[in-house]
């Protein structure tokens, strides 16, 4: 399954992006004076083969949940539980993606892919939190392959074999969802712990020392930063992940969600549907499905600049430049619910917005 | 009118901010984990005077369309009657303004409060664009003070008397637009050649160099753009404008439709309803209400980051933080449309996200 949809991934279609570049230097605005959207519009062209491009809808969020062996290092002043917790704060629609996916008439699909404690027994009949209306509830697909990762620092964190499975859950999540009609995917993950991977595949797939890719996560102090980066730094060499080889260096330093992920992304991009990407679990996944297929990057929209340094990291690897940069550091999939009206804006340009010739409006 | 809606605006209420500021806190998510929309969620309440604040619905973008007399010196390669005939794409819903109004769900209200030609006789009934249901159809609002402004190079470009009276038109249509049930304001402006004062203006009231401020507009050449400084660095020389009479800044090195939205975000302000400002002809304008008010800055929240040079300096001296930025500088509110989704996300975290205490999740 995952080498059908490596091989399923082209490049973009050069007929769709030069008559959206055509129709943008048409429409009744100033040539450029729409930015990155322009460029954006382009690509949605390009990938979808057409100009011009669907709208994005509907959106569909997956939030892949995980826990971490490398929990027990100290990296993190959260307890573990909290991953579940969330687990059962999301299909209750309480967290802060459940508000956003309100907002942006976008679906929340939870995906255990990995979580180490047993979910909350009132998932879904839980505390006196706001619930969506019945049709937007949020769905729990129970796909966990093993109760977290091992210790990063003492041994692989997965097999190679466990690896492929988070993969693979993660394209079969992307096709289910866009069989169900999904126009884009947004990535979203909970897993308390998971900066340190992220940061992990960061430096695994661009290089980069772990001094520049280690951040503070969800806020941690001083001591448990420098620990943290310690952690990251024994990773790398104890493994030495291959760049070249994603499925070893997922399974070595990564995550099941970030596995799952990567297969999400891949999934997108070979069915030419746009993925967009959250912070810095998201972009580190996006690291491991530029690995597996350099086409794919042509599927992938930065929702944002997480405040993490792995992601900005990520993002120049990729060449990708994000939609929004308030400082968020959250995850869940918010800053990519945050940049959705942005892609779809994009695309509703090149559908709406009259040309000069047809609304009589002078050129210069 | 003028005076009473200066009278009116005050302070941030620092009870509603403390409130705001302690529910941020107890909310499932780390503290400080969505950076920018955290401190505006808590503006936000401030200025509503309870927590939490009412959600910015529905959005109003307010058009104020006027002509520059300053076109005479050739500070831009574009006709003069663009600015009517882009009042007609208005009107039939075919511009970029109308297609991100579409998609926010906010009304378009297109006020000529200052073109220099006739509008197209066939604004109702134009060409073949697409066009909004018709609970939506951009409205018009006739209130031409005069066919455009004199020539700021030359001589005044208002009286004291018409840039009021322009002030106090942009009052009355946030006051009928509020009246109306508008909960947030957003700016939008049309003017062919509205970049020359809106960079005059920027250099008056921040005391930055012309070359500083003054930018490509929509994309003028080399000769263009070093006659543009000129014009305003002569503008400025002749006038001398004085940051503490912002009326008089107004008339002197202005333009109808700046006059006007200084009096829109007064009145926004003196509401105490948010007020969402797009690229530099909203900012300059901004400073302009700044000017007249200092606490009307706590009701402006800028929506993006226009190419313009002016648009940064304006907001540095503001205090304001772009939402967006993405390479825009296209003016007639799209910036400040692409932005609504963010402030609304912000407003709904309190409204929607569960407590840590009600979610049974655990805290670090």
């Amino acid at each position: 399954m995952l080498e059908t949809t490596i091989a399923a991934i082209g490049p973009l279609d050069q007929t769709a992006t030069a008559a959206a570049r055509d129709l943008q230097s048409r429409l009744t605005k100033p040539a450029g004076s729409l930015g990155a959207l322009e460029d954006l519009s382009i690509r949605l062209a390009g990938l979808a083969g057409t100009c011009p491009p669907p709208l994005p809808e509907p959106a569909a969020v997956a939030i892949f949940a995980g826990d971490h062996g490398v929990h027990a290092q100290g990296v993190t002043p959260w307890p573990q539980e909290v991953t579940a917790q969330m687990i059962g704060n999301f299909l209750a629609g309480g967290a802060v993606v459940n508000a956003f996916a309100r907002q942006a008439g976008a679906s929340v699909t939870v995906v255990d892919v990995g979580v180490a404690t047993p979910l909350p027994p009132a998932v879904a009949d839980g505390p006196d939190v706001p619930r969506p209306v019945a049709a937007d509830a949020p769905r729990l697909v129970e796909a966990r392959i093993r109760p977290g990762t091992r210790d990063l620092t003492v041994t692989a964190a997965l097999t190679r074999d466990e690896a492929r499975a988070a993969v693979e859950t993660g394209i079969r999540v992307a096709d289910e969802l866009i069989a169900a009609g999904a126009g884009i995917l947004l990535t979203g993950d909970m897993g308390i712990g998971n900066t340190t991977p992220s940061a992990a595949l960061v430096a695994a797939f661009t290089g980069a020392d772990p001094a520049e890719v280690t951040g503070r996560g969800t806020g941690v102090d001083d001591e448990t930063y420098q620990r943290k980066m310690d952690v990251v730094r024994r990773a790398l060499r104890r493994h030495r992940p291959d760049p070249a080889d994603p499925l070893g260096a997922l399974a070595a330093v990564g995550g099941l969600e970030h596995a799952a992920l990567a297969g999400l992304i891949l999934a997108a991009a070979a069915r030419r549907i746009p993925v967009l990407l959250d912070g810095v679990i998201a972009v580190s996944a996006a690291l491991a499905a530029a690995a597996f297929a350099p086409d794919a990057v042509g599927a992938m929209v930065a929702g944002h600049r997480s405040t993490e340094p792995g992601a900005t990291v990520a993002l120049r690897h990729l060449g990708l430049d994000p939609l929004i940069d308030l400082g968020l550091r959250l995850g869940e999939g918010t800053g990519a619910l945050l940049a959705l009206p942005v892609v779809t804006g994009a695309a509703r340009v090149l559908h709406e917005v009259a040309t000069f010739d047809a609304a009589g409006v002078a050129e210069k």
